[in-house]
This record gives C-alpha cells, sequence and structure tokens, in this order.
C-alpha cells in the first residue's frame, strides 16, 4: 500500500477508466483536499499561492529545496503522470525523518495547478504564473470548453483570481527537483528503473480555425461547398507526413454545429509538436500551417492560427545533473514531454528524475509503472534530497 | 407578422445565432406548447401520439388529409427547415376558413417528433416510429450524445417509452402533403416561388468507429503511433474525392480523450452518403469504408462500421404529384434532402411543396427564404387542401 493508492478514485471516469482531474473542479478540491491532509498529517505548513499551486514547507527561511509534480491529469489519463511525483515526495521526506535526517535548509513539497493545461489549453499554468512566465490578465481570460473562464472556475471555488502573478516563494527556493513517471521506453531499453533528466524538447500548441460555411449534407453539391472538415483532414496528414523524427499531433478537435447531415462551418483543432531544436519546430509548424492555408484557399475555408503556448528548449542544470546522477547511479535521458521543471528552469537551478514505464505509454489508462520501480524513484530522490539539504 | 415569427427566439442559440430544437429537450417542450396553443386558438382537437407527433384534428374520423412538418432543428439550424412546414399548414387552414371552405373529410396538421435525427442520430424517427418502420426495442435504447437514452428522455418529459410503436391513425389517413423549403437553388434557377417534389434520393447514415491506442503527443514516436485521427482524415478525404455528383459528409466527430497533448484512443465520426440510386449510394459507402480500413490496416486502427439508418429512394405518388403541379402552376423537382413524407409515401400517396431559397443554403443559421415566396407557400398549399379536402 503506498500513497497513489490513496488516489485511485479520484476523478476517474467508469466508462475509460482513466482520469479527468482538472483545475477547479471537484475533483481537483478532493485531491487538494488531499495533499493539505498528508502534508498536516507530517507537519509540514501548507500553503497555497495565489495561482492554485500548494506548498507544503518542511521548515522555513531562504535557499529552500523545492521537490513535487502535479495531480491533474489529462482526459483519460493514467495514474501515474503527475501524482507519482507528489507521492514519491512526501515518501522521500517520511524516509528522510525515518532516518534521523535534520535538513539544513528548508524543503518544500510542491503540487502544480493545472500542470497538463488540459482545461485552460495552457501546460505547466502555476508554475508559468508563479515565475512571472505568463500575464495574470491572459491567464484570468482563458476559457475552457464550456466558455469558463479561468477568473469564474476559480471565483466559484472560492478564490480570488485579482491575486494570480508572480510569487515571491521562487526568490526563497535554490533548487527544484521533480520526480516524474517516464512517457517513453529509454530506460525500459536500458535496464535501468530511474534515470536522471538532461533536457526537454521545445515544444508549443497551436489553434488552427478553420471557418467555411454550414450548409445541408444532402443538396450541396460537392463543388459548391466551402467544408473546413476537409481541410481539417488534409492538416492532419500534412501533420503526419512532415513530422519526421519530430512530432507533430492533432489530439484535440471540436467541431461546430456538428450535426451528421450539415456541413460544418467551423473545425477548431489543436496542433502539438515538438522537436530536438526550436527551428525544427519552427519549420515543421510553418509546412503544417502552409498545408492548412493551400488546402483553406482551394476549399474557400478561412484558417487563422494562434500560437496557444511555446516552451523554449530546456537544458537542466549541468552541475546539479551531473550530482543527482552521480548519487543515484543513473543514465541521462532528454524528454519530449513538458514539465513544470521546464518552466522553473529558467530561474533556478532544476533537475529531474525518471521512474521506468515498461510500455512506455502516457496520457492514457493503461499507463503503468512497477512498483518497485516507484520504490526506487523513492529511494532515489530521498538519496538526493538528503544531499541536497 | 406571420407565425413563424412567433418561434424567432425558441431554442435559439446567442453565439451561433442558429437554433437547437432537439426532440425532448425544454426548447421542444415550449414549442409543443406553442402548437398546442395554436391548435387550441382554431378549435383543433389536440392529440399527441405515442411517439411525440402532435396531430391537430379538423373533423374526425378516416380518409383524413395530413399537412404539416416538423419544428425540430439540426444543431444551429436556421428558420425555415421545418417550421415553415407547419406554419403554412395552420395559416392554410386559416385561409380555407377565411373563404368559408367545409372540407368533406378530415384535416390533419401534424408536428412531427426529431425529424432531424439530432439527438438520437435517426432522421423522422417519430414518423418512423408511427408508421411501424422503426423497431420501438431499437428506438428505445437509441442514446444522445450525453449518453441518455430516447426512453428516460421521454421520461424525463413525461412521456411513457413502452407505447412507442406503430399508431392507428395512420390507417385514418388518405393523404399527406409537406410543405417545406427548398434546400438547393433549383427554383431559384426557374425563377418559381413554389415547386413540387417528384423525389428524394435514397441516403443513409453510417457510424465508423475507429479505435487506437492513446499515448502521450509529446513522447510517441510518429512510427509507434495507433492514431485514429489519420485514418479519420483519410476516411474524410476519401469521401470528398469519390463522391462526384453524389454526396458524402463527415459533418460530426466525437473525439476521445480529446486532449491537445494526447493521441486519441477512439475517433467516432458519422458518414451521411445521398445519390440518385440506392446503387451509387452502395457503391459509394463502400469505396469510402474500404479507404477506413485500409488506413486502419497502415495505422494500427480497428475500423468498426455501423450502418445507423437507411431511407431508400422515394419516388411520391404521380397523381398526386400531377395534381399539385396543375393545381400551383409549380415546376416539379427532386431533392437529396430526407423528409417525413418520404418516410410516409411508403404507406400512403404522398407530395411535396417546395418554397424557393434564394442561396439555397439550409442546415445554417443563414438559411432564408423571402416572406413574399413563404406566402406564395400558403397559398399553393391552401389551394391543394381546398381541393383535396
Amino acid at each position: 500500500m503506498t500513497l497513489l493508492d490513496d488516489l485511485d478514485d479520484v476523478g476517474r471516469d467508469p466508462r475509460s477508466g482513466g482520469y479527468r482531474r482538472h483545475v477547479w473542479t471537484d475533483a481537483d478540491a478532493e485531491l487538494r483536499m488531499w495533499f493539505a491532509q498528508e502534508a498536516a498529517r507530517r507537519g509540514l505548513d501548507l500553503v497555497e499561492d495565489a495561482n492554485g499551486n500548494q506548498l507544503a514547507w518542511w521548515g522555513s527561511g531562504p535557499g529552500a529545496v523545492l521537490v513535487g509534480s502535479h495531480l491533474d491529469s489529462v482526459p483519460d489519463g493514467g495514474r501515474f503522470d503527475g501524482p507519482l511525483g507528489v507521492t514519491s515526495a512526501l515518501e522521500a521526506v517520511d524516509r528522510l525523518r525515518s532516518a534521523g535526517h535534520v535538513p539544513d535548509r528548508p524543503l518544500i513539497v510542491a503540487n502544480f495547478a493545472e500542470e497538463e493545461g488540459s482545461r485552460f489549453g495552457i501546460a505547466c499554468l502555476g508554475s508559468r504564473l508563479a515565475t512571472g512566465a505568463l500575464e495574470p490578465d491572459r491567464a484570468r481570460a482563458l476559457l475552457d470548453r464550456d466558455g469558463t473562464s479561468l477568473a469564474d472556475a476559480m471565483r466559484a471555488h472560492g478564490r480570488d483570481p485579482r491575486l494570480l502573478g508572480r510569487q515571491s516563494w521562487i526568490d526563497d527556493v535554490s533548487a527544484f527537483v521533480e520526480l516524474h513517471v517516464e512517457q517513453g521506453r529509454a530506460l525500459a531499453d536500458l535496464d535501468a528503473p530511474v534515470g536522471v533528466g538532461s533536457a526537454i524538447w521545445p515544444h508549443g500548441r497551436w489553434q488552427l480555425d478553420m471557418t467555411g460555411c454550414a450548409d445541408h449534407a444532402g443538396t450541396t453539391r460537392m463543388e459548391d461547398r466551402r467544408d473546413p472538415m476537409i481541410t481539417f483532414a488534409e492538416s492532419v496528414l500534412a501533420a503526419h507526413r512532415e513530422a519526421g523524427p519530430s512530432r507533430a499531433t492533432f489530439g484535440r478537435v471540436d467541431v461546430a454545429p456538428n450535426g451528421t447531415n450539415a456541413i460544418p462551418s467551423r473545425v477548431r483543432a489543436w496542433l502539438d509538436v515538438r522537436a530536438e531544436t526550436q527551428e525544427e519546430v519552427d519549420v515543421l509548424v510553418r509546412a503544417i500551417v502552409d498545408a492548412a492555408r493551400r488546402s483553406g484557399t482551394a476549399q474557400g475555408v478561412d484558417v487563422a492560427v494562434d500560437e496557444e503556448s511555446r516552451s523554449d528548449a530546456v537544458v537542466f542544470d549541468l552541475p546539479l545533473r551531473e550530482r543527482l546522477a552521480e548519487l543515484v547511479h543513473a543514465p541521462v535521458l532528454a524528454t519530449a514531454a513538458g514539465h513544470d521543471a521546464g518552466i522553473l528552469s529558467a530561474h533556478l537551478p532544476t533537475a529531474m528524475l525518471f521512474v521506468r514505464n515498461e510500455t512506455g505509454v502516457s496520457h492514457s489508462p493503461d499507463e503503468h509503472a512497477d512498483t518497485v520501480d516507484c520504490e526506487a524513484g523513492v529511494e532515489a530522490l530521498a538519496r538526493v534530497l538528503q544531499d541536497l539539504t
């Protein structure tokens, strides 16, 4: 029985078996309550910052070491992506205490808000706001799928959105270590239970709004149509064709009016692109957008493109990374997945630990990590924290 | 001020300006109330049959002439598709009475339930059930987008779904005339305000379930994916490429989990196909499904196809059609749009009148018919009813 088991039922969709833990929902409130109780049980001082990030302090003052991850999920997400980093941090604290360790600086366990960006579209929303990387005015105006703004969603959960913005606790942190389930098979191939992160690929999200003309699916001749579904389909295939060793995905689409016998008036689709270099990201996005625009011209469909978010390449702090690799005798690997550690790395020395995922599957109910590997992750994290504090 | 103006605000989406009038919703209840009041105002005897079809009788007994259409809409539908046939029928009754006409047989004004099939997927649901063309067991189990069954939706509105099925009032009807806004530009090209229907193209709806494997949009290499969005895109382009003079449309799609950073696990899409002959429908559907399956094989995506509904070719009753054309001096034309008249034509002499639509646009908030043409429609319908009763 591990801490992660406590969360098995929270926000789980009975049909898919996956998790729907989106910020400022009932499931999110339940997760926050759980985190607060676990902090209290350990005598940690809980603070929720104005952006909804929960911080449980062991000690106080400057020079703190931050450790943690996030409890939110993608729609129909898995059990480990996020929560494993939070529960492992709490369990590492337990190990340090059992071992009689007395930290020489504060240690903070964090649960970051809306890391997946599943509700309001911008990944790492909590850490972006806390570090000043995102304008509070832009954040407040973000809309979810039902048209509810972040400001209204926060108010509905008793928070004041006027307070969103950069937080001074950032200045008290000297290092951040995020443990996360691996989202690929590199560790499995290397036969290693734990790895150390070297870098995060640059990535971003683009929203494509394709506007045609609604009409009757029976009476409108094919050649008279302005059907944005055609332009969407050509964009999907362009992404698939152009990606090469990089990644380009259309995973989310919203069609209006979405009726069987109506040609759509509008297709809104989200493009996720990642590559080893920023230049490769730019070239790939341009190729896909060009294909969308060419199709739009041919079909009489207007194509508008909006950059929803963008994360530059992250190279984790070299001394910290080397120290970790030495402490836990683990291989070093890069990832194409974004993390709060990527946001914080622009402000302070940051490192990541990855736990082996045999199948590599993530963002799916099938995501899995063996218990023995999760324990190795806790052990590695405890060793790192013992060294850093 | 016409009767149609009464309905301007019912079920209108403030954002799109289109109508969302789906069966067994609040908007539907408001429309039913309105129809009942208009029937009462004219001293017509209102009956709602067990399938939710409203029938307002002028007189009673066998040999009745049925006239009307439907009040429901596609999502974001226009003002005329459906309601124009109902309000024109009521206004035609008013004209007959003003002219002192005493019918020699009963006249029934009808509002058919769920003609568009927008909520439960099967078009002409009310007329299919009333004529025995659809099994009540199958109807009761139909699910809407939220997973609510027709049976539950009926119960929530105080109806008893156990009573669904064939209705004996059908046996009392000797003819049906449905007036409808035209959903193409044939009458505009012919410079005629009103036309007479000759036939309805055979058509149907197929549901394609494309199942792949959810995974992380960043960490999963393109060649390791089983992405059903690719198969969907290839199906959309196959439909567009293969349709020729027929029609093939993907207007509705449902993606799971529909997250920006998750490769979809499943894409469910609805294909609407119509052609001049049943054989052409079959050939076209086969070509599109074959393309979907080929893509599925290449992508590791499972493709399941379900025929949701199918309507055979309809040729309207020749003597009745010729009588109408003579009475209203109107051109005769076929349509690729389905109607309750198509369902009833299998059981009794049926005819249609079309009212000019200058742009041809339908199933859209931009659908339009000029008031003077709508009045010509009422005048034509009154002349036909005077002759038939």
